[in-house]
């Protein structure tokens, strides 16, 4: 992978502009930034290589929609020559349909990201996890059947999952705030997607602790143990939360800094709890999506430095 | 309490607008109802008193704002001779400030609180209940120091059950939808209101299970099934999660069965954990605010009935 040697000279200069003393001090994090691709939204997938290496982080968080606009093996290419390593794939899931032809088609659709995921991971530079983001599904239209809703995704996992473990792919199921629990996932704590992560193999089947959607939660850090003990730590995301909450609750977060969330604790929990992979930030958030990709990675890098201590 | 009498006369007449046949099975939940004023906001408390009896409903839950608009001596007057029960007192709280001028302020007005709600209960109908319900508060300005905030909840009920035991009264900690965590409750989920009350009198120091904010709480039923062997539920207040969420989240709130929660499993867990009291209808919702307070309780009305099976 050419690349590499790329991306290794793109970080020296990305840890410059951090800058000077506290370069060493700040590096052991900074190599592990991601930037996950929704925090550029509007960066077309060759922009936002570009963006992030030039930046000097390593690695990238890619975005389903974006790698079909340029087709897999131009996104394999692309991902390839740019040296960075890829840290996850968002997203799959949206599976809580009851039975019949949209179940179908979402557990399809699931299986062809379980197979991008593999793709994309191994088009990454060395270091590249396969780790498949999964967002649960919304309660259906019409139904306030919760319970149900959580089984089916519970059903759906055990649907992937040897499919998963065949192809060397982690299905990181990620617990979102509860304020999404009616229309976006079903699922909304850790310790509850552990629950569920718990009967099938850590390899295949692990969690997501993402900051905005966990940060709240007077069990977190024990969760964040939890998940480590049971090995299931597939991903790490931050971003903060910001007050008050926008009118599209989506486009609630903010970089690390500017809202209410004290990062020290949750990542020192998930080092702790013996994470060492990458960690990304993702942010949804129209005034960085409307700002220059450039100078929001610029900007993120600062803040991830200034905000995210191991 | 002259007004039973006539309380018990208007709900007879309440249950025959709930509709023929299931008027007797419905009975035993629509004795139990009580309006909450929020749900009726810009009604006056004559007003609120007065449209509440009149269609029945034997209960009303109480704002200290309102109760302020007339004074205390009045508002006893008017509650005594509504013949109404009063639910509960809202509300007190918001005692995450550090300590200093502000944080004394705010016990001091708890300690009002305290008796405003020793008072209003005495001049309610005969089953009334002295509950006040306790709205954390959120992080102070400026501070992402979560347990810190959390801690100084834990001391200010501390400070203040001696006073609530000497004039029995039961603080009500009501743990917010985790949406609130950052700028209105620190406390987010049922399990942990009854961590911190659990090292208090269970007659001076409960909690509110109110279905908006725990109906996603994948630990809600076991908890309530606890509040209740702790004998903790000092009130219960149902509402529906409607989405979209509007611009401003505190306005979120809908009439029972407009939004995704069931609530046959919730009032059934409260029920069976012992729980006898009043049930609140406690909405806050614009549209709802701008209708006719009559009109508002006669919906209210209906569909409680159609939702809340106990």
């Amino acid at each position: 992978m050419m690349g590499r040697t790329g991306a290794a000279k793109a970080s020296k200069s990305g840890l410059d502009e951090v800058g000077g003393a506290e370069v060493g001090a700040r590096s052991a994090a900074h190599r592990r930034l991601s930037i996950n691709q929704a925090t550029i939204k509007y960066a077309s997938l060759e922009d936002a290589l570009r963006v992030t290496a030039a930046a000097g982080v390593q690695s990238i968080g890619l975005w389903r929609e974006s790698v079909a606009e340029v087709g897999l093996s131009e996104a394999v290419a692309r991902v390839s020559d740019s040296g960075l390593r890829v840290s996850s794939l968002c997203r799959g899931g949206f599976f809580t349909a009851v039975e019949g032809a949209a179940r179908r088609a979402s557990i399809d659709e699931n299986r062809r990201a379980i197979d991008e995921t593999a793709t994309l991971a191994a088009a990454g530079a060395d270091g590249s996890a396969a780790v498949l983001v999964l967002v649960a599904g919304g309660l259906p239209a019409g139904s306030t059947d919760l319970p149900g809703a959580r089984q089916r995704v519970r059903d759906a996992v055990a649907e992937l999952e040897p499919e998963a473990r065949a192809s060397g792919v982690t299905l990181a199921l990620e617990p979102l705030h509860p304020m999404y629990a009616a229309d976006r996932a079903v699922l909304s704590t850790l310790g509850q997607a552990l629950d569920v992560a718990a009967e099938f193999p850590a390899e295949s089947v692990g969690v997501v602790v993402d900051t905005f959607h966990v940060w709240w939660d007077p069990q977190v850090i024990e969760q964040i143990a939890r998940a480590g003990a049971e090995g299931r730590i597939a991903s790490f995301q931050v971003c903060d939360w910001v007050t008050p909450l926008p009118q599209d609750v989506l486009l609630a977060r903010g970089m690390m800094g500017d809202g209410h969330i004290d990062f020290g604790p949750l990542s020192r929990a998930v080092t702790a709890a013996g994470y060492i992979g990458d960690i990304e930030v993702e942010i949804f958030n129209q005034a960085i999506w409307d700002a220059d990709p450039a100078a929001v990675v610029a900007r993120t890098v600062r803040a991830f430095a200034e905000s995210v201590t191991l």
